[in-house]
């Protein structure tokens, strides 16, 4: 593999952000705090961190992992590149809150390298409220759009309109949320090098952590009822449905040979289904659907 | 479409096994009534009936559906066939229950043409315990070992197989339950004509509905405590991944454009997930784990 010397300095980077995405999520808490579990298949090895039962967070993960082998016939179907071998580095998360008034939140950072000499950034941070505050969705994006704006004015508005197309539940005709940004094969160029590439991951990743803090502080005392928490579990069930069979990130996963229970961390502690729900207009469930779709500019809203 | 009259006559009986499978259930249920819903789209038309909250029965419902169109790249890829137009025509069905220490069961048969003049039945029954019970597993693979005898000796041996692979979740190792029989490009042919083939897919639905009477009958009163739910909705959760992950049916029906509700009235009511789940050696739990596999022989166990 060319260029050995760089993923493993861009998995130390990573190895040490997840630590800090911990940190804040942990204080964001206030009361439960990750367990680590370290693991090592043939494909390589990662570090699963784990919060479970919190005062704000009920179930999330955050995954690091460290890993490669062989480019199989279904990578490169699904990649749409030709190579003998292949290295990844990444870190995963999604956060699934107790209130339902606190949206669940997911970031995913990687870099990805072919023996055939490619390599790419990915990854991306969406939100998905359980029921959509229009100021939060604001201040959400104009976030994100802050930090593309550091890197390349291009970003934002190319990214956001990737993360609508992406965070997509074509059988159900939603987004999955309020989407955010997502980027795939970001590599270096004569505008961007590969030093502000890596910086552009990392800032993501601090920023998913921030914005979900600031989130939590501000919602996680709202109070709810039960009639609020069975929408949450319908809409976790959305959620389930996108990552199994929606999510690219999961099937990667699966096609490599990886750690089911680090992939899987992704779902929530529990979900529900029923069929035909319906939601009557003027409720805050029906405004939620409204504006799950594509194309809606956060932003300026 | 050569053979539409077939097809017709076929839709018929299907529809009329509907029915009768829905009575069964009704009567096993003892509490709750199918409400039926009839849907029509451009692919087709169908009737999903739904059966909530009842006595037994969570939620499960019993699909019927009549569909065609254009035989698109995604169909001949994932069915091996190349033609331009397809007709279907078959019924799905899966009960939830609510008791624990009743399981799962699911069926489906079907009857596919295409306007090149093939044509074949597929489907199935398997069940799915939370608590695999030996007397229970031999019962159910017998009577479906009788039905296939009547109409082939090579049956069962082969479809038993064949659901032993096809109803296996490779993410966790695990099968999805105790298996059952599993065919499809069942053709009529020298051995067995489209009349037997007819016979043998209504005989598969009838044997499902009074197989899972007899089982909620023998089993629904059986006492359960809130760690035999808990562990029931975490089997659940397995069986949500394989309908999402695995399931041709699903991914089919999402490809051709189908009734989403009606594809998904086969999840649960509700399902979890904990990470890194770890059961004791010498429980209940550990010994279903520990049955979840292929090849197992349960005629003669």
């Amino acid at each position: 593999m060319k260029n050995k010397g760089r993923i493993e300095e861009i998995a130390h980077i990573y190895s040490g952000l997840q630590k800090e995405m911990c940190q804040t999520l942990e204080q964001a808490d206030g009361e439960a705090v990750f367990e680590e579990n370290k693991w090592e298949k043939n494909i390589g090895s990662g570090k699963t961190c784990v919060i479970r039962k919190g005062a704000a967070i009920e179930k999330g993960g955050v995954n690091f992992s460290f890993v490669g082998g062989d480019f199989t016939p279904q990578m490169e179907s699904l990649l749409g590149e030709k190579a003998n071998h292949y290295a990844a580095t990444g870190i995963s998360s999604i956060m699934h809150p107790v209130n339902p008034y606190v949206p669940i939140i997911h970031t995913n950072v990687r870099y990805f390298a072919l023996d055939n000499g490619t390599e790419w950034f990915g990854g991306g941070i969406d939100l998905t409220p359980h029921y959509i505050d229009i100021r939060e969705a604001g201040n959400f994006h104009r976030e994100l759009k802050s930090i593309c704006d550091k890197y390349s004015f291009d970003f934002y508005p190319h990214f956001k309109k990737w993360a609508d197309d992406y965070f997509f539940i074509p059988h159900r005709n939603e987004t999955r949320g309020i989407g955010g940004i997502f980027f795939d094969r970001l590599k270096p160029d004569a505008k961007i090098n590969i030093e502000q590439l890596i910086a552009f991951s990392t800032d993501v990743g601090s920023a998913y952590a921030n914005l979900y803090a600031q989130i939590v502080k501000e919602k996680n005392l709202k109070e709810y009822t039960s009639r609020q928490k069975e929408w949450q579990e319908l809409r976790r069930g959305r959620y389930v449905e996108f990552n199994l069979v929606c999510d690219r990130g999961t099937k990667f996963g699966f096609e490599s040979n990886g750690n089911t229970e680090a992939i899987l961390v992704s779902l929530p502690a529990s979900a529900a289904w029923e069929y035909n729900h319906e939601v009557k207009q003027g409720t805050p469930e029906y405004d939620t659907l409204k504006l799950l779709r594509k194309d809606i500019d956060w932003v300026n809203l």
